[in-house]
């Protein structure tokens, strides 16, 4: 099948949705959720196939951790489905409602977004919860997950057309190219004819090649060089609880903390401590000249530190002079994500909060709460860390639009 | 200057906007209008060499006029700056407010979407008036004007900045490109890393050319074929006139009638009709063969015609079954803009309203509507046929984001 064919495809499944009711949507989530787990089995197969290319190739064993369907983990996307199905439908909300002097009747009404693309790696876990997401706020979607997965991909995908036919539904509703290719994703991304917006899940590699290559608008998600600034004022046992914290507590995420900005003036009796409990992980730590005279041991930061999203057991760590020069230091080097700061000045935290420029800025809490699900949004698509259209934790709300329904009684414009 | 530095000092500007308070940037606007009355004579200086090239190069007439600064159209520019100050500041609005399960108070707030790009053609009005929008929502912006206005644009961007200096703002809250090549704009659509968001003004060649080459996220504005589709069940005097209105009251618009979807039952009563009154202003008539059954004078529609945006005194006539098909028709070949039924049938009006894929959907309205203003929104810095991020006419708000303050007493995540 073409890319053409695969646009129009979405295109002609996207009336239907765009006008279908809760009930029925939820029907065929409930529906997907119940396949998934019936055809365990043949999911495990064709995810064994991706384990067994997976080992050839040399694979590393945390990457096959993540590509591993087990019986656990498909019912773990069912019930994904069956929480999605749960949240209240955000499509048809009726946003604003007013009549201006010329007496038209305008309302602002919440719509589908349209065909929503989304260019994943390795999870095929994130294929269901896609189809979910897209599913429940009435968007076709059209997937297109890395090549490592894609036996377990046809598969899920296969089941979840299933259940769309089974309840009367296109089975449109998800398609997934099977041509993983560079060339073929790179022609995916000049779709803007069919697609309507563009979500890159992945490293920071990747969505660097969707916003350059991208004809479709995109949503930027993910990288995140988050810090935690320990002001003067701070309750220093807190701030290590919470430094550790968003340091250890999972490595890998993006809303980990990659950098620690401390006030000079509590420098030389927060660090020690810091140290001490970050050594329980063997936390590296890469600090400027005076975090080297409160800890001797630790290492050098260069200036590509205050940059790096490390994403592993390393900490870099920054000395400031005040809550300006640290606002200044973040400004400059974060990714628009999740930054803190630990203090018990009110004066340093609203400041804080108005001057910092990212997507969530915390006060005496650990940067790992932004999520959807933390935010208590049920859900979430990804993290935006751009300024068009969503940013922070992306629930179901973030994947609609609006249009305005208007009704006038003949009005012309003089 | 380069780009890189011209990028640079917007972001140098971007941090007092941001929290710049709503009467320091209203003082700034009622300057900036004072300084453009008080600087009508060198600005209409430069506009005069402007209109000298254009004459030279032989730009045509109705070109020519939308390019002239009159002191009553500097006037008017300075009017559109004392309007924006009256509106209210969006920026500071706490959109939502709430208390999840982990204990953390959450707040959403309305915050500026950051450096703004604006890529426009021949008027130099634009320039004050992208101003006024984007200096009202705390956002540096960056135009990139087109090269039959640089005298004017830069005359009124030195009296800006001054204005701007006058009130001990930074002068880069404002900034315009001197040099207009089209490889600078080129460049200057990939300046991802210094601007947030690039606004294109102008022909539907010019969107086409941001889009594909922006890595910039894009607001996508203006192109539209609009229809007004005149249902079975209309009162047809009364769509007679939305029709003459919609195509006629202004031309080269972006929410002008393009095409009219007839039903087959009504046309032979109301083609004739219309065809008379279009004729008032000698409007070519381009349709199927059943519309030029009941209008024999009329032109023999193409293809082409069904997706053709005319800015002209050409309306295309497409006859049609039922409200399904010509929903059918209109989700084809529309553009997202404005969309018009003329209808005395609830029903009809209610699916029309919901089915139509559309930034505006009206019922017993012109389509000429669709305006910041009529909408009541007191500005408008364009109308867009996107669905990321605001769809349809685009107040203040378009021109913000928002971001989560989030307060805690020391949570951390488990």
């Amino acid at each position: 099948m073409t890319l053409e064919q695969i646009g129009q495809r979405a295109k002609e499944a996207e009336p239907a949705l765009r006008v279908m009711d809760r009930r029925a949507k939820d029907q065929v989530l409930l529906r997907a959720a119940e396949c998934l787990v019936q055809n365990t089995e043949m999911i495990r197969k064709a995810n064994e196939a991706d384990m067994e290319n997976g080992r050839k190739r040399g694979m590393k064993e945390s990457l096959l951790d993540r590509l591993q369907l087990t019986a656990e983990r498909i019912e773990g996307m069912a019930e994904g489905l069956r929480q999605i199905a749960k949240l209240p439908d955000p499509v048809g909300e009726v946003i604003a409602d007013w009549t201006p002097e010329n007496g038209l009747h305008i309302r602002r009404m919440r719509v589908p977004l349209g065909v929503i693309g989304i260019i994943y790696e390795a999870r095929p876990n994130v294929t269901a919860d896609a189809f979910g997401l897209c599913f429940k706020t009435g968007n076709p979607v059209v997937l297109r997950g890395g090549s490592d997965a894609i036996h377990s991909n046809l598969a899920i995908v296969e089941v979840l057309q299933k259940a769309l036919t089974d309840c009367g539904c296109s089975a449109y509703a998800i398609q997934l190219l099977e041509d993983t290719s560079r060339e073929t994703a790179a022609e995916f991304m000049k779709l803007n004819r069919y697609i309507d917006v563009l979500i890159p899940r992945g490293s920071a590699g990747l969505i660097a090649t969707v916003v350059n290559q991208s004809t479709i608008p995109v949503i930027e998600t993910g990288s995140g060089n988050c810090h935690v600034y320990v002001d003067e004022d701070a309750d220093l046992s807190m701030a290590v609880n919470i430094v550790y914290n968003a340091k250890t507590q999972r490595i890998g995420v993006c809303n980990a903390c990659e950098s620690l900005v401390v006030h000079r003036k509590v420098k030389d009796a927060f660090l020690p401590m810091l140290a001490a409990k970050l050594s329980e992980k063997q936390v590296e730590l890469r600090g400027d000249e005076a975090a080297r005279e409160a800890v001797p041991s630790m290492a050098a930061a260069t200036e590509e530190d205050w940059g790096a999203e490390y994403l592993d057991y390393i900490l870099s760590v920054k000395t400031v002079d005040s809550v300006d020069e640290a606002i200044a230091h973040i400004n400059r080097y974060n990714t628009g994500h999740s930054e803190a700061i630990v203090t018990e000045n009110q004066e340093h935290a609203e400041k804080f909060l108005r001057e910092v420029d990212a997507a969530a800025v915390y006060v005496n809490a650990s940067t790992r709460f932004t999520d959807g699900f933390e935010f208590g949004f049920g859900a979430e698509i990804g993290i935006s860390t751009q300024k068009l259209h969503a940013r922070g934790p992306m629930g179901l709300e973030a994947l609609t639009s609006y249009k305005y329904e208007i009704t006038g009684n003949g009005q012309t414009r003089g």
